[in-house]
């Protein structure tokens, strides 16, 4: 009998092969006294020669499947391995302790990842820890002869089964055999949900169970569409997903069509479809897919990847190499978005008992003006190559947005005693991402140019439920009716005054949502790069009018995300009122 | 020449006298290697005991000023000294390595506290850091023969200027002596602010500056009115606030006739001013100041002060003997808020990244339901005993009342089969405090028998800023009228629907906020029982008439939060339009 399991689906298509558990073996060893300490040393040096061996091949797999972004988790994990004091402290437990190999390895690896690990709220030093951590396994299973699961070395078709998965993990995919991946943790923002769209691999995530109810090679379905596993399915079941598998393959060679034609709805209404990117090689994705426009930039790479400040001029030469990429077609940069959950090892920030709600982008920027002002000053420079514009990330109150915008402005004249008008032409906007700022749209539209509303933030504050943390990840509405009155709200408000409503949260490539927000009259749909064309082809399916109406039904009668959801789906199927 | 420094006025008064600085010496002292260990025990021994009795007297005083529950600090001190391993490992210090007392004191007790402090996010794990830090300052100060400033033996009026002052601090202040408190730290919330409003203290907080600038005997003026110290007065300076000083003491007389007088308007309307409370023991404070209800019941200190889960009758017993108390007036009691940063040592919960944002109060109830079910049943036979309703904290969908709703009718059910009839007359309401609840508030009130809206987390998760962060301390914003705009549909909500519409957050008891929410036509006003006069005799002051008009003027012309005080200022002093 086939056996089904349910979870949230974050990355569509259909996968159909064989599960490959990626569950660490256990690694078992008992701590012994030994008389040959040199023989434990000699182990302990090839096991980091092995492991630095495998490493280097993973690397070079990762660059080629993933770029080199993915591919330098490994050369921290080899810098770990290679570097000498970590490995003499080793062999100084070995010779004081006269204990084996493993116990040594263990102990001394231990002693690091838990230093690390106590700085609680410091994502860096956890994620060394993590790395430490990773290495230390992988030596031991040297020393111990247990083969690790090894996804580089996958070379027949698997969908992949894990907890959760990793950086690691992820960056030895390789997609041509990887059909889809299941994991028991996560939802729609976890790593495994972003990479699996990116690597565009079928995926349902936050099962719950599937390691524990699936088993090395068994068959399996998944339904990336819908959030369903089948596990040992009939060869009726088999048949049946064939079918769906071919008609989404259909619908995927549809969308690949989708690249050069216009984003317009049925009846022939112009609207823009955008990426969010967050480096500089994120560009080429969005203009291959033909986005319309970068309808967020987030900068906080060029402060996250650095040792000190970035530079005024590290900055433009940033900001201009993308406003060129675009050739013209706008680019909505954020300032500043770090925070106390990200912090920079040349800024401390105090240690925050609610980083989400604390001390963070323009409230920084606004308090630390010289930061903010180099910011500034590069950006304007940036704009005379390009179409580009300006959003403050957490704008809560008017009286913020005033500020900032003052600063803008004293820049830009500074600027211009050089440059006469330059900066003249850079729109000014607000992500609307805090409940206090969509409340109050009409007033921010009498002075903002443009509002690009953050989702995952607005939606984390409205129902005040952290979305990293799986206990309250069931308040994660996107479609919830009080979450659509605000964001109704906010682009009414925008367009009584002319203004631009734009949206660069994960709702915004939600195909769930976006009947809706073409109902609402959004104009910018901003979204990962994976997610545009599938949009697009969504968009040029749908009428406004039709929208319009489903938008009016929902507001006037549904109380739950749950009956929103039921009655878009109705009146799309049915096309009946 | 006189100098002036401002801050946030928490505890209305004059406040006029010395300066008392209850700042710590440095205890300086060098490491020192001993021959005479002997001595250097017994002198470990001698400070201890002398901090033992320095602190019984203190415990003492601190049962007469406060009471029990807060003189129990003064136990903790105790016990902490009290205990043989932490001066046997101290001993063992000095003999190992030969050291003189203070160092051994110093290193022990520094090793104590660094563990317990590493659990950042662990409130009671950090207050046990800072009792044995307490102690460990006190034995050191009785080794250097050096006096700690001592509140307690203060004996002529002065005015206590700290950097922030700590619940030892409070629990020795003697009423009589003290007659004001400026800290450098601290916003309305904090615990000066909370502990100078119940002892009838005027306080200024947040000043930034006030230790480094004032000076032990310096003559002060503290204006805890407007939030003004002046350093050093003049006499035309003194004489002018000692006649504000006396019209204040005639206002305060004015407002102690107001215990028995009706809270109604000037034109004869008539509302509610009710008590927050949060133990057993407040409920006499707000009989003494003639409340009309208690609009909420904080049910944790059932929780925290507990080895256990509270039992279905230990609940019921306090339960009732609240309504009891009230006789027949309304008892709102508001079902567990607690959290991932209130732990409790027997139920483990999750430690989160923010924890504001987190799995708590409603979250976990309706994931626990026994532990809601047995606080259900036991409210539900309390409600026998007088007028008991019961409020939901922290909703944020309307599945999440239904689902909450749908559980007490269970138990309701349950119990009705042994006494028929038992809880029908309890009225079931929400706290409205996530923004999602308060712009779903028109839904919400076609279901719910009443709303309590809770400010201090409404404005929190609104303008997404932790209350107890004085880097973001700048946006609790209680007149912003994006905030307003949400009461006021809260508000108008309940009404439509013939609803109750409460207040139980700190703004409730704000005087600026008063006459808008008077003109919003707010049913009840819930407060901290020292506030109720202050605001009975105000709102007897005003009309709703006039109040509403201000309203409107408010919300169509003002866009931040000072432009909403100032205008609320001159209306009601010109009165004019």
């Amino acid at each position: 009998m086939s056996k089904k399991i349910t979870g949230i689906p974050v990355s569509v298509g259909i996968g159909i092969a064989q599960a490959y558990l990626l569950v660490a073996p256990k690694l078992k060893f008992k701590k012994q006294l030994v008389t040959d300490v040199n023989h434990e040393i000699r182990r302990i040096h090839n096991s980091f020669a092995s492991s630095i061996m495998e490493l280097e091949k993973i690397q070079a797999l990762a660059k080629t499947n993933l770029g080199d972004d993915e591919a330098s988790v490994f050369k921290a994990h080899i810098a770990i391995l290679s570097d000498p004091d970590m490995i003499k402290e080793i062999e100084a437990e070995i010779k004081n302790d006269k204990v084996n190999a493993e116990q040594a390895l263990t102990d001394v690896t231990e002693r690091f990842t838990k230093t690390l690990a106590t700085m609680k709220n410091n994502n860096y030093m956890q994620e060394r820890a993590s790395d430490v951590k990773d290495v230390s396994i992988r030596a031991l299973s040297h020393l111990l002869g247990t083969k690790l699961p090894d996804l580089a070395a996958v070379n027949r078709p698997v969908v992949v089964v894990a907890h959760e998965l990793t950086p690691s993990d992820t960056s030895q995919m390789n997609r041509q055999y990887i059909k889809g991946i299941i994991t028991d943790e996560g939802g729609r923002t976890s790593h495994s949900a972003i990479m699996s769209r990116t690597l565009r691999i079928p995926a349902v995530v936050g099962t719950n169970q599937a390691t524990a109810e699936i088993s090395n090679g068994d068959s399996i379905i998944l339904d990336g569409l819908n959030g369903i596993v089948i596990v040992n399915p009939s060869q009726n079941e088999i048949k049946q997903y064939q079918k769906k598998a071919a008609r989404f393959a259909v619908q995927r060679a549809e969308w690949e069509k989708m690249v050069n034609v216009a984003s317009r709805s049925k009846d022939g209404k112009q609207f823009e479809i955008a990426a969010n990117i967050g480096t500089l090689k994120d560009v080429s994705d969005a203009v291959k897919v033909g986005a319309d426009a970068i309808g967020l930039f987030r900068t906080e790479f060029l402060y996250m990847d650095n040792d000190s400040l970035p530079t005024e001029n590290q900055q433009f030469t940033s900001y201009k190499q993308v406003v060129q990429a675009m050739a013209g077609k706008p680019v909505v940069i954020r300032t500043m978005d770090i925070g106390g959950d990200k912090p920079l090892p040349y800024l401390p920030l105090p240690e925050e008992m609610n980083p989400f709600l604390g001390y963070r982008a323009i409230r920084i920027s606004l308090d630390r003006q010289n930061i903010f002002r180099t910011q500034l000053r590069a950006l304007i420079r940036a704009s005379q190559f390009g179409q580009l514009r300006i959003m403050f990330p957490m704008i809560a109150t008017l009286d913020e947005f005033r500020k900032a915008k003052q600063i803008f402005i004293e820049e830009k004249q500074k600027l211009q005693k050089e440059t006469p008008g330059i900066g003249n032409n850079i729109k000014v906007g607000i992500m609307v991402e805090i409940p206090a700022a969509a409340v109050f749209a009409d007033q921010f539209a009498k002075e903002v140019d443009f509002f690009s509303i953050g989702t995952n933030d607005l939606i984390q504050y409205s129902f005040a439920a952290d979305r990293g943390n799986d206990a309250v990840s069931y308040l994660y509405q996107p479609l919830n009716p009080a979450l659509l009155r605000l964001i109704k709200h906010v682009i009414d408000s925008a367009h009584k005054e002319g203004k631009i409503a734009a949206m660069c949260g994960e709702m915004a490539g939600d195909p769930r949502a976006l009947p809706l927000l073409l109902g609402m009259g959004l104009d910018e749909y901003s979204m990962s790069a994976s997610s545009i064309l599938r949009s697009r082809s969504q968009m040029r399916s749908l009428t406004t009018d039709q929208c319009a109406a489903i938008v009016d039904e929902v507001l006037a009668k549904c109380q739950t995300a749950a009956e929103v959801e039921m009655l878009v789906n109705q009146r799309l199927a049915g096309r009946t009122k």
